[in-house]
């Protein structure tokens, strides 16, 4: 058994995680940290816990301080900038990291200055960190649970953000393929359940006030929107211009994207329904957590509730010249905890889909 | 007082529609007819009629039968291709109609068949009907209801649909303008509460299938697709390629649509956040039921349920030089009922406002 | 036209109020009050309100130091002992008060330090308050305004809890004719929707605490228990032993209250299902907001949404000898800001119903 | 590895059913019905499946023709009288039944016949149908568990409704220990999520009349009432009166059941929080699947959402003498899919919590 930690459990991402490496067959689950909580035990806080384990949290520090030494593996599910303050002391520990905040998802700590506003303390970390991506970054994630495992270098991954996930499954293969022009602009719009603004009570996540409506937020300005034009950059080898547009919809989990793709007018020549059909199949054909639904049928969120599946559906629209792909997601699954188990999975080379079976779903 | 009936009153639409007139100062509902739910008084079907009103549904034939003769008006809330069955015998009886069915939206009678799958069987009246969007055919709708005044000639308004009303109130001011390059897409994605759906049970409004869910449908084949493409191509003077994807979310009223517009290279050169901004302030200044927002906020359902009012927000893009505006409405309320409403008190030369004044919209 | 001021405007209730007297034909609304929100309009904390008001918030002393003298009433719905603070300022003002909080709905200051925890600054005014349920108290209510017009003495209204409302018109009928045995007790389950929770946002309001959740609290201690208990205890002519439960759900607006009530043997030998039910319909008989539905029908929150109603349902079970009878009200309408106005209505001798009509339940 | 068949697999139990045999470690679920959707892959039905089996559904004829000799078990998770057309030919060919229809939950063909208004086609079997509510009735099912495996004879369990088994689990320790006056009444309010109403699409189940809207149902005649009834007389040694009144609340799962239980004058004199709380944790002690809450806490219903959990909070009320018990279950749950699981466990000698550990229960 490897033995685990979670930093940040209290809060909605963290708290999946403890639930999803309690059950994991190959992690052992020491201790989950909540400032703010420490002292309750979890069930105090998460009532579903009662009879399912005492661990009470314990405080941040209580896991350096105590836990570090026997650490394989850190979870942090902390705010922005808190995790860059805590990943170098946990690497130089030799504790592997998987990090769900977006102190090291963007290459660039200038961009990472200008959408958070915040200067990078541990720029010189941002090269050794993967983004956890798998059905990109596969190979990089398994080369550093290799490096772990030959030579006890700790690894670095930056867990990807729940509208990247999303929105870069839709679109990865026509923009890995070069099928639009250059400068045209990827256009995705996508809707998250409520759970992705967290924990703390706002008046974003007060019932009445989210309950009953539908609101675009982050126009123009969101800060997921550098993290999906890297990869999407990354993908076509050149730099994408995007469009990104996120919603805010009555639901606790899911989260829906759907990007509209221009086919450039020499690619759309040869495109149809189902060549189009064929390229995402062809595109995620092997992959254990995409699946691709038939032709004709858009994903639902509540399909992929409590799961680390990302449903996709496509179709093209030929008088437009577009692709029109939608991916369906759980917000805190394949788009943050559920994610992390995979790249725990693949880092510690076990079975990618360990302790990821058969969850929820229906209803 | 205008006599006034509705047929198709047990549908949502159709009751919103009884509520209103059952409160307006110059219209007296006469009769409220369901084919279904005849013989029933309201308050057994929508038990909010109790102390309210004695009214029972009637067959539709029975307002046609007995009451026609007296009538000034008649909605429509009946299915397409029901809808012009019965449009022909009210004209000629003297009666005018406002038809809430797409049965008399598109110009174009091909259009019409190739999107619907059947044979417009008055093709003849599509010329006389006026599409009842007041923010740009209130001299049309006006010039109409002067006509019924002085020779007795009988309107016929084809009520909007709700995805177009607000789509094209957020595209509206950019269109019009002529700021985009012909071949650009207009791109909108929008979401609709579910009484979009209509009251009949089935599987896309049973409560546990459609709750905690979100989805895009109708992706590339929506039948609101012609009918917002041929409101731009009016504003713009020329055909507007339209990629329009619509969701379905877990709420009862309530729609966002999301405009996404590039404009020209030229256009942009002089383009900001505030020029955008007074562009929509001019578009709308006057219009007493559309609120723009002020410059960085973004509309919420919520603040327009119940309510014959659009709120819209604008952002400008600069990198990819795109406004991104969004419109929320009620669907059944702009969307379809207090629309046909503000239509109805155009028509009769009244208040544009009257009887829609401070209806819903907290919480 | 009277002059109205809100002092705790920006809460639920409090707003609820502003948009009911806003379009209040007798009333004028001059000024509403928060101390969180002061110098912001109230379009900007509640947007429905864009193009129908550009009314501001003042603070609440600002309300004191600068209206006072021109005002007719003030309506306050700002917490528990707050309220008995400003009170009587107010009177000695001259200026009528309905209360929301529930400073002056028990008889007992004594009772109120129980059940409250805090020692009440104003007990000498607990006899001069009246209990705004008009379904009890219209005829005192009428006496305050008499006075009020006839000598200037300014009216003290304690409106109802939103329970309170729904519990004992459930109960009255029963209750009042002395059905049961004295020592027998009235069981009152009760189900709220998330707004009677105020706007705050706090663990029990946050979205995806109280999304798909369902939960019994404050059991055995409610506050609403003794305004239930002398409510009841008045109407019987004795001390009515009651066991109130309270649950919370999820929906914004909506309360329901099912009472269970033992006949006393000698009752139950006369008792049936008719005969309650004509009971039920004398009772309430010329009520014009309490609506019995016709035997076999039980009420529904959403037919009473966002309106003044109280939509009751009553059943007799002879095997066991109770009636169970269920009442549906709008938590923050008949349960809070449209009561108030019907108060303010019998109060200043208007039509009890102005300002009150045609409002929502629908969807 | 047992094999199991679902017959009546499409509908929102049975689905739940296939979910949890597909991952039970013990049984092969070999076939899944259902007359109106056979034909179609389950993921055709519940995308949830896609990636997770490709299992059909079959028609229930089929189920019987082909497999009925291999089978060891099926559940039936068919409308009531159709169950009892098929169990008597499942018995007779040696296939154990967990039925979740209520044909063989009375004791008593005569209560059959008045409640459900259909004559018993099986009363012979009511005697052998042991009720499969493990907490009360374990050893029963263990016992025709080992005649099962000794002499080969099928068993047949009736599966407990959900308010049944929340209701009963409630109230269980007050009545077992003979705590009431004999005369007393059982008050038991219920709430239950909207899948209870079963996922055809119907006016209770539609989207917009069941959000955000809260009723009483099936007052004084809910056919759950004798099912209730006769277990609380089982457990008090005498008919016990009952009364039962279930409500719908807009979720899709969970269910809540509050019980008040007046205490008689000579117990109550010994009655205390602290010994009532003592009494309940006495009851529950080393059952796996109730919960126990601390004094003082109650349950919630996302606590136990996908969970086979029971959670239960109790108070004391010395000013009425009465005991408030609340219990929340997760409706498909404990209250039907999982808890025949459970049953199945224990018919078979596996461990009684065998592929129920780790279900969902967070948001």
């Amino acid at each position: 058994m490897y033995e685990v930690a979670i930093i940040g459990a209290a809060g909605f991402a963290g708290i999946e995680a403890v639930r999803l490496f309690l059950a994991h067959p190959a992690f052992e689950l020491v201790a989950a940290s909540s400032d703010s909580e420490a002292g309750k035990p979890l069930a105090e806080v998460y009532p579903y816990f009662y009879g399912r384990t005492e661990l009470a949290f314990v405080r941040h520090e209580t896991v350096l301080a105590e836990y570090a030494s026997c650490l394989d593996l850190v979870l942090l599910a902390i705010p922005h900038t808190q995790a860059m303050q805590l990943v170098p002391r946990l690497l130089s520990a030799g504790v592997s990291v998987i990090d769900l905040s977006a102190d090291f998802r963007l290459n660039d700590a200038a961009a990472y200055e200008q959408w958070y506003g915040e200067r990078h303390t541990a720029p010189e970390l941002l090269a050794r960190a993967v983004y956890g991506l798998p059905e990109i970054y596969r190979s990089e994630l398994a080369a550093c649970g290799h490096r772990r495992a030959e030579t006890g270098e700790a690894a670095l991954v930056a867990n990807p953000g729940c509208y990247p996930t999303a929105s870069v499954l839709a679109a990865l293969p026509v923009v890995s393929a070069g099928l639009m022009d250059a400068d045209e602009v990827v256009v995705v719009n996508a809707i998250s359940g409520v759970s992705g603004a967290g924990k703390k009570p706002t008046e974003t996540t007060q019932f009445c006030l989210a309950n009953e409506n539908l609101k675009a937020y982050g126009v123009a300005c969101h800060r997921h929107t550098p993290e999906i034009a890297q990869c999407l950059s990354h993908l076509a080898g050149h730099a994408v211009p995007l469009q990104f547009t996120p919603h805010l919809a009555p639901l606790n989990r899911g989260m829906l994207a759907t990007v509209t793709l221009r086919l450039s007018n020499d690619t759309a020549e040869q495109a149809s329904a189902e060549t189009i059909q064929q390229l995402y199949e062809d595109a995620f054909a092997g992959e254990p957590f995409v699946q691709l639904l038939p032709q004709g049928a858009m994903p639902q969120s509540s399909s992929v509730k409590h799961s680390n599946s990302a449903h996709i559906g496509v179709a093209y629209d030929a008088s437009t010249r577009m692709v029109v792909a939608s991916c369906a997601i759980d917000n805190l699954g394949k788009g943050a905890a559920s994610q992390a188990v995979q790249c725990a999975n693949i880092l510690f080379a076990l079975d990618e889909g360990m302790g990821l079976a058969n969850e929820g779903g229906l209803l």
